[in-house]
């Protein structure tokens, strides 16, 4: 059994929309990151840096498999059950090469975004917004006439970039509401994958009260 | 032919040690990024987020291959040539989850310092100085009592951490210098590593003046 230690963040959203994705079993434990539940001792023993998502699988060969960081989650997930990230070819390479993209661009910067958004310091407010303005052009390029990042099929980048980019949408409009409307390709792709079941279930779920 | 777009910074070092480690023909095109050759619409067209590195490889089946991602081109490289990342179990997700990591926190987080660092703002400059502290402070108990990231074996992820971890030590002293000295774990990895014949190598390339 699969078990997900997260929250309702872009990140911690992205693998329960995998597994919602790959239909198969898991269970959540919530990690309450508003009452620093990240920081007790035996989620660090899974996840040293303090983040969710983490993951357990207890049904793997040479014993539990216990994983930090949401790109190492979805590729492991992918990998174990065959789907959202061929094995090979160019397919597989443009999905990673995506993958990375939102964890090390998109990811961070939206973050800090949201970091200095709520500080009164006009500087790096407008760097990190500056920053996220030009990656969101960047993702509207990347897609140009292609239904999902790796091209025509839909893959753990869409997942990962999806979530970030929604919540800036949803938090961030001030940086971010126009140009998402004034670039169709990204407009397009944010509806083609909120659209999908496992992806509205993935980001409907809430912990528990 | 594998060719690299790169230069001489913490990313663009990766994938010239990764290929120093596999011992196979390469040719680097440099991307001046003091002269903003990163902006130039051939580099574009390969990299469209305007960052080195970038790697076309011409031998592949199904037409030439383009990525960008220094993450994504170590995992490619790993994979064609299949060294350095097990191509299942355990340790390969180990490798990815500190892979990951690097991206996602010490990259960006390293970056940013570097940025702030040079900025009369002393509030990001704290706080980036702060996550730099923390991130070395969880590279120090992910390796614990292992050799490398990933365990006992040698991986991208040890390449991808090294990099940036140096780049830090050498340009951000007065963040992590006395942090290193403190924690024998890291300080022995840094010098594990940085042994290596081909980081040796990779560390020493320049572009041509």
């Amino acid at each position: 059994m699969i078990t997900l230690l997260t929250w309702s963040t872009p990140n911690g959203r992205k693998p329960i929309i995998m597994l919602e994705e790959l239909e198969v079993p898991y269970q959540v434990v919530p990690v309450n990151i508003k009452e620093g539940e990240q920081f007790r001792p035996e989620f660090l023993g899974i996840s040293p840096n303090n983040k969710i998502p983490a993951m357990v699988d207890d049904g793997v060969e040479g014993g539990s498999l216990s994983l930090f960081e949401s790109g190492a989650i979805l590729t492991y997930l992918a990998e174990r059950y065959g789907k959202l990230l061929p094995p090979s070819g160019h397919v597989r390479y443009r999905a990673l090469q995506w993958l990375y993209w939102q964890i090390g661009g998109l990811g961070p910067m939206a973050g800090q975004l949201g970091y200095f958004a709520k500080k009164d310091d006009a500087m790096p407010k407008e760097h990190f917004t500056a920053e996220v303005q030009r990656l969101f052009k960047v993702l509207d390029s990347g897609l140009g006439s292609n239904p999902y990042l790796a091209g025509d099929e839909y893959t753990i980048a869409d997942i990962a970039t999806y979530t970030w980019t929604l919540a800036m949408v949803e938090h961030q409009p001030q940086a971010v509401a126009e140009l998402v409307a004034q670039k169709p390709a990204l407009h397009e792709w944010l509806k083609r994958v909120g659209n999908r079941p496992a992806v509205q279930r993935g980001m409907a779920w809430k912990p528990p009260a």
